[in-house]
């Protein structure tokens, strides 16, 4: 089955202490459409600019992403610019410039209004749910989201949590939205608000998915390198969704498998500046992965 | 088999944002020896004052821990006082009185020195070194430590490694001992110091072993309210040697499930001030949680 993914598509600019790699595909719908790829069919919805690279539009094409509602628009593309410190866990943002993003009024086309899983990758959760007012009966919807959303648009982040399956945030987030410290507490205050299944990303110490069937704390692939952690929450939900998307039979049954491929793909995603490790991977190095969480995890 | 545990033995006064508790049974060894008698036989090696409370040797003596190798001095009890923010994470040494530690000299009795388990929790490296060398031919050695010793006793630290199986340390140690961010390449750097088995503790994000049959990602147990961390990382170590011990074959085969046990211990300990939680507890609570832990870990 397809997965719909509506979010941010950008140029980034991205600095670590080692490297500059200017006007990278990026943002989260491209991140999380890339990951969702590896698994089977996926509909992106998102705003370009007329400046947007021709390569990147072959680059969604080759992972035969569907483009029928990505909007090119007169103006610019969105540019995030941003800059990690030595640890790779602290960043800045430089430069942020809207573009064509600023008036962005995503309209899905009549074939993406059928996808029965969708995503709401991060972007204002007012167009999150835009998108998600003009899906037909979507079988799965899940939603990532970002600490600024938090501090400017929490009533209509609170709307959007009451018509979610799925809610995907990181620790410091879930604190932010709950006041809780400890995450447990903290994933009982957000089912309160809405969703059924609530994943809460750690980064490197993996992730903790709370649901109908309990909890699962979900392992991150242990790398001995990261060049670039941008996108990997993105990456890891995409690939979540996409793996979720493509299973037969119930949710249940195979999200902690989806979230355990989700964190694989983002393992990849970290190995690369932007999207180019991510482009680069076959299923078959997926698959290698996933089999060796199993047996790093199995005691 | 039995373990020889070797540390402080202290009283802890704990402060926390609610709570106040003074003079609380503490110290590495007793945390340890507490965690590792729930699988086995245990022999302690420590020091106390001639204030020692007697309650606190009839609670040693309730766990069937041997006492024949700590030595009761005339003086005060080594006294530890330590004050806890909000969110547990961030502890203050607030007063740090040695006593009768000041002087430790340990000796082994005769008894002592045929364990072929043996525990090295944290103390002076050099103190650490005393012990082992008056150890016959002991079958596996692990060693913990602190930051202090880092700073204040490197030489005496990087001695006591060669001489080690096994060697536990915390996550900002482990950055601190190797100058590495990342944990993984720490732990290869820590291997090149001595130990074959190098265990990095990262609290409520779990443990990571490296070993010569590669990486185990050991998960932390779910705890929803954590009342007082002291000692967790002691009954980590304490338990998995315990456990160790208690194993018949190879150690290779047991290592991940001590591990386990060992955080499902530490887990206890984090639900009660000092030992109270971890004294109250039965083994078929530690297997039902290490049960859990099985559960919440398949995907």
């Amino acid at each position: 089955m397809s997965v719909l993914i509506v979010g941010s598509t950008a140029l980034d600019s991205i600095k670590t202490p080692t490297a500059e790699n200017p006007r990278l595909l990026g943002g989260s719908a491209s991140h999380a459409a890339v990951a969702a790829s590896f698994f089977g069919p996926v509909k992106l919805v998102g705003v370009v600019g007329k400046d947007f690279p021709r390569r990147y539009i072959r680059l969604y094409k080759r992972h035969r992403i569907d483009l029928e509602g990505l909007q090119m628009l007169p103006g610019k593309t969105f540019h995030w610019s941003g800059e990690y410190e030595l640890n790779m866990n602290n960043r800045r943002t430089l430069v942020t410039e809207l573009g064509v993003f600023e008036t962005f009024n995503p309209t899905l086309p009549e074939a993406c209004r059928n996808a029965p899983f969708v995503l709401l990758a991060n972007i204002a959760p007012a167009l999150q749910h835009q998108v998600l007012n003009q899906m037909r009966r979507p079988r799965f919807v899940a939603a990532d989201t970002m600490d600024l959303w938090l501090k400017v648009a929490m009533p209509d982040l609170l709307k959007l949590l009451k018509c979610l399956d799925a809610f995907v945030l990181n620790d410091s987030e879930a604190q932010q939205l709950t006041g809780e410290d400890n995450v447990f507490p903290a994933l009982k205050k957000i089912h309160k608000l809405g969703p059924r299944y609530v994943v809460i990303k750690k980064g490197s110490h993996g992730s903790i998915l709370s649901g109908p069937r309990g909890l699962f704390l979900c392992p991150a692939y242990p790398l001995r390198k990261v060049v670039d952690p941008t996108g990997a929450g993105d990456s890891f939900v995409g690939g979540m969704m996409g793996y979720l998307a493509a299973a037969k039979g119930p949710i249940d049954g195979h999200i902690r498998r989806a979230m355990t491929y989700g964190s694989v793909v983002a393992s990849f995603c970290c190995e690369g500046f932007g999207l180019q490790r991510t482009t680069k991977i076959s299923r078959a190095q997926i698959d290698g992965r996933v089999k060796e969480l199993e047996r790093l995890t199995r005691f």
